[in-house]
């Protein structure tokens, strides 16, 4: 086989056969195949596209490139739930709790945040003594035990992915469905997990600027997880905005805990239900109102906190600061960010909040650089809210002063005040499943 | 600027600015951009092309990106020739005698044979001490008196070309209208000639397999000559079988000697006399017609194939087998392809006879191989021709019988005879000039 014949195919529009998919993932990872080739056939396929079984086959042979999960061990249905990543999104910290104190299992690894969207790794390292580097062995040994664990991910998983992700991030190829689909589900399948469940963002703050878009992705995903056997389920849903109140790694974790114990922000609470629900539904525990009604309960008499509280203790998290969330630290220094004009926030460009965050010392511009827990901001206007000139739109916290005043201006700017009030919009945008998409009442699609 | 923008901007479409194509050529040079984003903007030039400016900016970098070759101490107008490559072209050979006998300055750098295609300098090197490898001074002295000079290029010319070309090379991505355009033109403009023409094939000898392919990377070169202040023109000709009757490197000189001599194949003679005719006409030698008519009398009257022995004796060659090639050697073995039925020759596959040359040992499969200078075959006939089952369709010539027979099936397999004779075509399909395309009478586009 030639790496030459297969760009030339590409290129060409044509259909790459499975075996040369195969040969071109093993190539990538044992070296065999330079990077010069591999970037010209991932420009090829970022223009001309991947059919559904050749993004499925490539996703397979991603998955099986280094090693995975035997979840053969957990005594019950393994549910893994994946974001496609945003600012101010902390529903792993509360969905995942939610689900498990209903009886699903859930081994979830996550990742560190980069650029405007956060990690879930980062946000649970917020609380002392928080391990998220364990062993294949405690990690098993935990989900097990609490029903749920929330870790790094550890050994040679999907090699493929980081050979193929590393060029893309150079290359300009890293919005393409295939690709994006690809690499998301070759870890989820890695992973191990039986049934999956993938929110994916649509809006200013998300890989995926339209909802219409969002769900083509969330289709590929959803087919690939069909092509593997293991039942996969999508919702899209609404990034136009930072989910939540609170941007940064302890505001989160905080605001996930009010979640849990039923005060937390509506949106939040209504997708983290959701979500959860959805995970119950996908492990066969019921119709989705019942599931539905379930997960809400799962907040009302506590036992959703309890799990969250279980599993931190399991990871060696000191669950005083979750109880007492006041008592623990905070940033050294605040500002407010006031609002120039009277009106409505009409809307919000979230990828800025995002980028904020990261100056205030909440996030990472690359791999390596560290982070502050405690900095962040907490919004006081979101889209749709009345506000009055000179009222606070956010405070920002962060170590230093000029930290929040550099910040400042980059959040001021995300906040667009109008005379008139924007039309609600549901932040559950569509559901996909292998039937294909149903979309909610009142979703905009473009 | 980001080597990552400009991917980007070419991968949606976009036309990249004079800075950005400076700056990227540059980087190509020096090195300072990484061969995998190099090759992930050729595909993406491949799939999105570029504009008559865009290739015309990529040009004139890429020219000025090492030496150039300053013709100025010349006296005379200087007109470059330039054919994209075929089977048995010795169009060169012929048409820079011929036009350099009627006054014409020029100054020919060419390359040597590589896959099917034949080069230039092995074919002068077939005889004994022809020199090709000449330092600057020597070139341009021997223009300077002889009014011709043919030799291999020499110092650092057009370097962006060479990294280019061998990443397009190994990324499929050589058969790009505006990739293949900048590569010929920005040789041509760095050898140094005012006026330049080139030959565009067309046809299954050739890159571009239609005559309307042919004229639109014919078009493209010509608008680049005119950006760049050199009269460039084009003729679209017919590479659907080998020109003339010989293919080999002293096969195919003694072939132009003949040509030069009145004795050559008629294809061959018609296609030189109208590339020396518009080489004169270029130079300010006249109206068309009575170009050619001078391109005529140069052959009747001895003095084209007196200035390709000027010239060979200046560059070191033994003119004597070119006056007396029977006398010279030849090759040690031959066979005879007979016509497996009757009927006439109704096409030829032109690729399949130039590999079978290199079969032959007459060309080169990778740059670096030897070549045998004796080695090549002579046509007997060729499409349009009745042919009797058992005649010779071909003699072939090599070191030994073994390859002669390895190489028969190859050439046997290149002719398809039928019992009806193919409709008649001109070889010379079409004139490209500045104010476009001129088909001739009888030229099938498609």
């Amino acid at each position: 086989m030639r790496m030459y014949d297969v760009i030339a195919r590409k290129r060409d529009g044509g259909e790459l056969t499975d075996a040369e998919i195969a040969w071109f993932v093993r190539g990538c990872v044992t070296g065999e195949i330079p990077d010069y080739q591999i970037s010209a056939l991932l420009m090829a396929v970022y223009l001309r596209g991947m059919t559904a079984r050749e993004t499925a086959e490539l996703t397979l042979c991603m998955a099986a490139s280094g090693d995975t999960v035997d979840l053969s061990s957990v005594p019950g249905v393994t549910v893994d739930k994946h974001s496609t990543g945003g600012v101010g999104d902390k529903t792993t910290l509360a969905a995942i709790p939610m689900a498990a104190s209903l009886g699903v299992f859930a081994a979830k690894m996550s990742g560190r945040g980069l650029g405007h969207t956060g990690g879930t790794i980062d946000k649970l390292e917020s609380i002392p003594g928080f391990r998220t580097g364990l062993s294949r062995g405690e990690f098993l040994r935990i989900v097990r035990q609490v029903g749920c664990c929330i870790a790094g991910q550890s050994g040679n998983l999907v090699p493929a992915d980081k050979k193929l992700y590393a060029l893309r991030d150079v290359t300009a190829t890293v919005e393409s469905v295939p690709l994006i689909a690809s690499s998301v589900m070759s870890k989820k399948l890695a992973s191990g997990a039986g049934r999956i469940l993938l929110d994916v963002k649509a809006g200013s703050g998300a890989f995926m600027k339209t909802p219409e878009q969002a769900a083509g992705l969330a289709r590929a995903m959803v087919d690939i997880g069909k092509h593997a056997g293991r039942r996969t389920e999508a919702l899209v849903t609404a990034m136009d905005r930072p989910l939540g109140r609170s941007v940064g790694n302890w505001l989160e974790v905080r605001e996930a805990c009010e979640t849990l114990q039923g005060r937390g922000p509506e949106d939040l609470t209504v997708l983290s239900v959701e979500l959860a629900a959805e995970m119950l539904f996908l492990a066969g525990g019921g119709n989705r109102a019942d599931c539905r009604a379930k997960a809400e309960r799962s907040i009302a008499d506590g036992s959703a906190f309890r799990k969250f509280r279980e599993m931190t203790a399991a990871q060696g998290g000191d669950v005083s600061v979750l109880d007492h969330p006041d008592g623990f630290g905070a940033a050294e220094a605040s500002l407010s960010v006031d609002a120039p004009e009277s009106g409505f926030v009409f809307s919000m460009d979230t990828e800025r909040c995002g980028e904020a965050s990261v100056l205030l010392g909440a996030g990472r511009e690359k791999l390596g650089d560290g982070i502050d827990p405690f900095a962040g901001f907490v919004l006081r206007k979101k889209t749709g809210d009345r506000v009055e000139k000179g009222e606070p739109l956010a405070v920002l916290y962060a170590r230093t002063e000029e930290k929040c005043r550099s910040a400042a201006p980059l959040l001021a700017g995300a906040f667009f005040i109008r005379a008139q009030a924007p039309s609600p919009a549901p932040s559950i945008l569509a559901r996909v499943t292998e039937d294909g998409v149903t979309w909610m009442p009142g979703a905009a699609r473009g």
